[in-house]
């Protein structure tokens, strides 16, 4: 049998109309369907009545689906001849772990594509009407994300570096919001620099 | 007469397909098109035959359209009561100058929408395979201009914050290539650090 091919596509930050074109393609013909707790429920309407789907983000009160199963379930769709859509919220390759699921397939010899979306940062900028650069005031950009995997112990951001960077945007960082103004201004940032806290973007 | 509105559209890397739909559809509607240098003919194409098109961006051995030029345009357009679509490679907010006539924008009282896209970084990733940030080694991500505002004389980047970011992406980087590999490694950045260099993303 000839494998199935899996598509990693960013879904945006919610809103069907920022979905790529590409991405609304691959949801349209889509036979299995691999989501996340970001995609909105207009995004998955797109996709027809009878593609499998699959939920594999958070539950209120329960664990995540761990990411080995996320990615042996898209192996065994991709070697059961069926093309997967793994849909994630924003970018898959930014805090989306979508590294990890293209280093599988490809250790699986799998083929897959790769769809970029729009991240966060960019559409809470957009809606917000907040500019990330601008070429008088502001040269460089980091995104960061304010909410760091457990497994890794200490915080390994390094918050004089960030300090130094002239846009800083944390993702998932509205839990931490205390420590990351604490540590910020330790590294040197002024304590009246302009915030915006956008939740939900 | 009541005026037009001004969309600030991200056109992304070029591709049609990583358009957003929203920015499709004001596209295939579009009125007046003022665009870059950077928006690909395969996305112009979308535009009806009927609509007045603008181009503002480089001209080989010529000037650019000066930045007021361009949204004095756009002032204009809106007060003659049409919409005009500005469409801008990549994302409007990210080293796209959307800040600028934003403003300009909004000092004339005008209504503007903004329409985030998929920015180079995002779809040289996608493409070339090469995550952004990995929950196990990259948590922290920044985007630089790699040609910076002549008007602003001496390098206005912060190496060392730099160098102190897990991945860096610097956009038009090509042609200080050699100074911004210096500067990072004289900033502390190990000289076997892995690089991609992506040209024309």
């Amino acid at each position: 049998m000839v494998p199935g091919r899996v598509y990693l596509v960013g879904a945006g930050p919610g809103d069907p109309g920022l979905l790529t074109v590409r991405a609304a393609e691959l949801l349209r013909s889509a036979q299995v369907l691999v989501y996340d707790r970001l995609v909105s429920q207009d995004i998955l309407k797109l996709a027809p009545a009878t593609a499998e789907k699959y939920y594999v983000g958070k539950r209120t009160g329960k664990h995540v689906v761990p990411q080995n199963k996320i990615t042996q379930l898209l192996v065994q769709t991709a070697l059961s001849g069926k093309d997967a859509v793994r849909l994630k919220g924003g970018d898959p390759f930014v805090f989306g772990r979508g590294g990890e699921e293209a280093q599988a397939l490809r250790q699986a010899g799998l083929a897959f594509r790769v769809v970029p979306g729009v991240t966060a940062a960019l559409s809470a900028s957009a809606y917000a009407g907040i500019p990330l650069t601008d070429r008088r005031l502001a040269s460089s950009l980091a995104l960061v994300t304010g909410h760091e995997d457990e497994a890794k112990g200490e915080s390994h951001i390094n918050w004089a570096a960030l300090a130094g960077i002239d846009t800083v945007v944390f993702y998932m960082g509205v839990g931490n919001l205390p420590q990351i103004t604490v540590r910020l201004q330790q590294a040197g940032r002024a304590a009246d620099t302009p915030v915006a806290v956008v939740a939900q973007a």
